[in-house]
């Protein structure tokens, strides 16, 4: 077997065999194969595709090109949760301690932001003390202990993974549904899931711009999960606009524990009910939907679900007196309104755009070792469907520089697309794939 | 613009504009795009394509990334020839000082053997103290002074195409026509020919394998000619099986002397003919190909190219007895005649496992940097559609090694398929593409 039989095979739109995807990841991650030869297979694998078994074949292969949790002392069902990504994206913060606080485990490593969309990992660190560098041991102790413990990603999970998604990025491979769904899937499997829920978004403010794309992105990845032995359910969202009103990293927490408290946005519930609820059956205590989501709203109206979040901060070093008072967070210098200077219904309000704003404010990063602002960001008034006068705030800016903060007014206002006639709530739960 | 747009263009299948291409190959030569980003875009060339303009964008783009040499000074009819290689293919060495006897100026830059095809710089360099490094000037001097000089690669001709040629071959990517026909195409209008007449072999020993793949590059490669302003003409040649009879330098050499006294194997002398009536025809020295052939029997019979041979050996430096007295050239130490075992008519005998052979024995190159042998090689006794009787002396090994010769001689034994009924003679001129 040699690297240019596996490429000249690609090339020709032929299919790969286990050996030779196992040989490729095996010797580029030894250094054996280099990078333009692993470019040019990347890009023929872009071009010509993968079949759902090539694809299951690369999956396994990158995630075990290095260390791999186990979490079977966890049980059977173990789940673990994936957003694709999103702008305002909180529902990891909202959606663990529930699924916790219904007695299924949560060991999660989750990520930081990059580019337009926030991570869970920034959003957390902005509660004083709350460590997310734990050793594994602790954090597997973590769970045992209270249920729940949510850390960065502190083991070297999928590193082929990491080094492939590196190399799309600089040769315009990144759009590839094949490498796209092995890449959420590997990471998963490396971080020792083996029922899988993935949020799969979709819209301005996702990776997938259109329907189609998410559907056909999840169809692999359900088929990766069942070939692979990994039960996967994935919930198609809309993520035309950010997720509730907060964008940004403190502020999305401030909303996130309003949420567990049982003050909700509409979208987010919609959101973390589907989802959670898929949890609940893929954990194997609830096949009923419906029965699954009442579960969940009882375990907001009876405070455990807060409860737990308080649990699981205080766990991990962080200061709940924040958790308790939020108006302890430090509050961003500036607090700008964005007025309309035009009235009507919105229409739209493009997601990912916002997420580039807040992050103009300092609250994302363009590089991996960018610093965050964790005070700043867009607090939404407005969402799709609102109507509004002439004047109303559309929204505010949280900045910390007044010179950005009213650039970033005057870019949000016009983001807002108004329409004269009635405008229709979107739908948040566009299909379920399993 | 930035190279991630145009891999992303040519990903997709669209078309390259001239800027682009450009861009590519200047950034790509001062080291601003990396090999894999290289790497990507020249494997979503060779799937996707390139048309007849972008194939001739590439090719300028590529011609003009170093030195040019300007022959101009020769008028506007600078007739240049290429082979796209083949095993035994001594057709420069017997046609340019033809050409040159014929009062065309001949400036003629040829390169090294690599892999299981020769190259004329090698075989002339088996002449004691024929000088294949010559200056430019001293090179322009030598054709304005006998009309002749065959030199060696001396001037930094098309980098981007070594660059890119020797990437290709690491990544899979060489059997392209658009990116053979831009290489060949870039490094003759670097060389300064206005006039190309293109020898595209086809067959067991070329890089084409079959004649409509051998068509599609000629037919490639007239248009690049056509739009970039240089009349090309392509002459597909049968190289099924090797070409004369001498296969390795000096060997090729003797049968090359003895071509221009008039001694000259038919296959050889049918490509010697067509090819160099269309070069007077492109020199516009005559319109009528077959007085053209005429023309070259003259020159021939007359002794003038032969004269014009000893003329250009002298005036490189060359020793000029041994091409008036052959047997003045090292003599392989062992000479192995290959016997059949087997009656019957010549069906196949494969030129490029002749070449491979011929290089077991060191008269070919593995790697650039490798050493050749001048006097080892294949002398083949029984070509195709000759008649065979056990016994019969298929050919002679010329050896330096005794294990290594009767190893090639075993080998070349069984090369030959041979079949019971008569075998007709193959035809040499397959196709002209103008």
């Amino acid at each position: 077997m040699n690297i240019l039989e596996i490429i000249a095979k690609k090339r020709d739109n032929k299919i790969l065999s286990k050996e030779e995807i196992d040989f490729f990841i095996k010797e580029y991650c030894s250094g054996n194969i280099t990078d333009y030869q692993a470019a040019a297979l990347i890009m023929a694998i872009y071009i010509n595709g993968m079949n759902e078994e090539e694809t299951t074949n690369l999956t396994m292969s990158m995630a075990c090109s290095g260390e791999m949790l186990d979490l079977s002392v966890f049980g059977k069902n173990v789940v673990d949760k994936h957003s694709t990504g999103g702008v305002g994206d909180k529902i990891t913060l909202i959606l663990m301690p529930i699924i916790a606080s219904l007695g299924i485990p949560v060991a999660k490593m989750s990520g930081r932001g990059l580019g337009f969309t926030g991570g869970t990992i920034d959003k957390l660190e902005s509660i004083p003390g709350y460590n997310t560098s734990v050793e594994i041991e602790d954090f597997i102790e973590n769970v045992k202990n209270i249920g729940i413990s949510v850390i960065g990603q502190t083991m070297n999970l999928a590193p082929a993974d990491k080094k492939i998604y590196a190399l799309r990025d600089t040769i315009s491979c990144t759009e590839s549904i094949p490498l796209i769904a092995s890449s959420i899937m590997s990471k998963k499997i490396a971080a020792g899931a083996n029922k899988i829920i993935l949020d799969v978004t979709c819209g301005s403010g996702a990776f997938m711009q259109n329907e189609e794309d998410a559907v056909k992105l999840s169809q692999t990845m359900n088929k990766i999960g069942k070939l692979s032995n990994r039960e996967t359910i994935c919930v198609i969202t809309n993520m035309d606009e950010p997720l509730g009103y907060a964008v940004g990293n403190n502020i999305e927490v401030i909303e996130a524990i309003k949420a567990l408290k049982g003050d909700m946005p509409q979208d987010v519930k919609e959101v973390v009910l589907e989802l959670g609820a898929y949890m609940i059956k893929l954990a194997g205590l609830g096949e009923n939907i419906e029965e699954n989501k009442n579960k969940i709203m009882e375990k907001i109206q009876n405070n455990e679900a807060y409860q737990k979040f308080i649990q699981l901060v205080e766990n991990q070093g962080g200061d709940i007196s924040y958790v308790e008072n939020v108006e302890k967070f430090p509050k961003a210098k500036y607090i700008i309104p964005v007025i309309s200077s035009k009235e009507g219904y919105v229409e739209k309000l493009n997601a990912r755009k916002v997420g580039e704003i807040s992050g103009t404010l300092g609250a994302g990063r363009i590089r991996k070792e960018d610093t965050i602002d964790q005070s700043v960001g867009v607090m939404i008034c407005k969402k799709i469907s609102d109507k509004v006068e002439k004047g109303d705030i559309l929204a505010y800016i949280y900045a910390n520089d007044e010179e950005l903060g009213n650039k970033a007014s005057k870019d949000l206002e016009s983001l807002y697309i108004m329409k004269n006639s009635v405008v229709k709530k979107p739908k948040m739960i566009l299909e379920i794939i399993k």
